[in-house]
């Protein structure tokens, strides 16, 4: 089975992508943003995609979620990874000597108490391992790269310091997609829907959670996300407690439906723990 | 008076800061990270900031809510930003010699049909500014800068290609903030909360809502934040078409706090068009 995952090489989602599907038949394909494994998925170049959708501490990555707005993919199962931040550094260097400290934007942030403390100098890179190639390549002793043990081992560095993230619980939370419906549905606990309003009014929001919870349906996560078309105006990603085969989430749909509202059942699933 | 905006020189950030704050009598300073011009706020180092809250393309900007949460600040104002997006090159260069495009992710992401079609490569830089100032400093003729006019014009770049955005109505909400309440409350209509329950139950969304849809209050923007403590529980901002004057305002806090939430109010603030 063709997988395609987010790149580059030593990012969590490799490591998300590696453990899911750790199957020696599988082929991972690496992608360079997350709408083209959506879009490989959607046109039939990969059999699954695997993408992340939550961070414990960054919320929700929104690449994800408007690229399944534009793309026709199923979710069919949801992996969560724990993620543990370390200062990688070039072999040699000394901790009190790194003056800059690489990576993207919220590894930074996750890390915001311990590089406050270094009084270091902040670069963004595009990826934790592409800092992490970066600073090997460069030799530099005077910078360091926030990064995961698997980016060290790629490239060749040293742990200067481990688990620096300002908060011990942090986790990923990725989405395993198909083009359409795999396996046994019936086994599946939880589903995403996309519900976008037809119409703007006051409540609206007040309205929508009402239906699923005057059918004692649980919800875990709500995101709103913009229509992209006025400032101010949203759609409703929501995730139900609930199969999609379950009587009590059908009838959810439909009485959204009823309401006006335009409703997309975007995929079907259980969790797992990496 | 000192006004403190996020950089560098040529940003939206600073677009907005120069319009709001257009009186000769202030002094407009530039920090690095919102955070910092949370920070200069909270401790008294300047007397206004100025902070992007959210764009209509890419919606929420999680930096400033989780700044606002992590800092004594108080939101006095609003201000709405139209968005351009430009691709700068340098002068002489061909729009179709150009095979590297330069910018922030969410900038490129609003500019995904143009660069698609110009089959050009992206880099990633920390503001769109900083983009257009390495392009400007290269003097490459090959690459590109997605930036405003401004930047254009700070960094001698030219214009490219106008307007290269997807959408058209891209604009961005900016919040001003001062250490405490300033000028007359009661001409304001809109208010901003914090809500954060202090136990995690079915439901819970739901029942929050609708203690603003009991009292008629209409809500403009609602936004869940991970609590950073556990994957899966959240804190709400929610902004009410309300002055925190209001009595039906007031009485919603009163409620929130009697079911038992930690409810802050961040601030109280009216619209304007920049």
């Amino acid at each position: 089975m063709k997988v395609g995952y987010l790149g580059p090489k030593g990012t969590f989602s490799e490591e998300a992508a590696l453990r899911y599907f750790s199957n020696s038949e599988n082929e991972t394909i690496m992608y360079s943003t997350i709408f083209d494994v959506l879009e490989a998925v959607d046109e039939g170049e990969v059999d699954r995609g695997i993408v992340p959708i939550e961070n414990a501490i960054e919320g929700t990555i929104t690449m994800t979620t408007d690229g399944l707005i534009n793309h026709d993919v199923w979710i069919e199962g949801e992996a969560v990874l724990p993620v543990r931040l370390h200062l990688l550094a070039v072999e040699g260097a000394n901790l009190e000597d790194i003056k800059e400290i690489w990576s993207i934007p919220p590894a930074l942030a996750q890390c915001r108490i311990f590089t406050k403390k270094m009084k270091a100098a902040t670069k963004h890179f595009s990826s934790t391992s592409g800092a992490a190639e970066a600073l090997s390549t460069s030799g530099r002793l005077d910078a360091g790269a926030v990064a995961s043990e698997l980016a060290a081992e790629i490239f060749g560095l040293e742990i200067a310091k481990r688990d620096i993230h300002d908060n011990n619980c942090n986790s990923t939370r990725f989405l395993i997609l198909s083009k359409a419906p795999n396996g046994n549905i019936h086994e599946t606990d939880k589903s995403m829907l996309l519900i976008t309003p037809t119409e703007d009014r006051p409540g609206l929001l007040a309205i929508i959670l009402n239906v699923f919870s005057s059918l004692d349906i649980n919800l875990s996560w709500i995101e709103s996300r913009p229509t992209k078309k006025k400032l101010g105006t949203y759609r409703f990603f929501i995730e139900a407690a609930l199969g999609v085969h379950d009587s009590n989430l059908k009838k959810a749909v439909t009485i959204l439906e009823a309401y006006g509202h335009e409703v997309r059942v975007l995929g079907s699933y259980k969790t797992r723990k990496l």
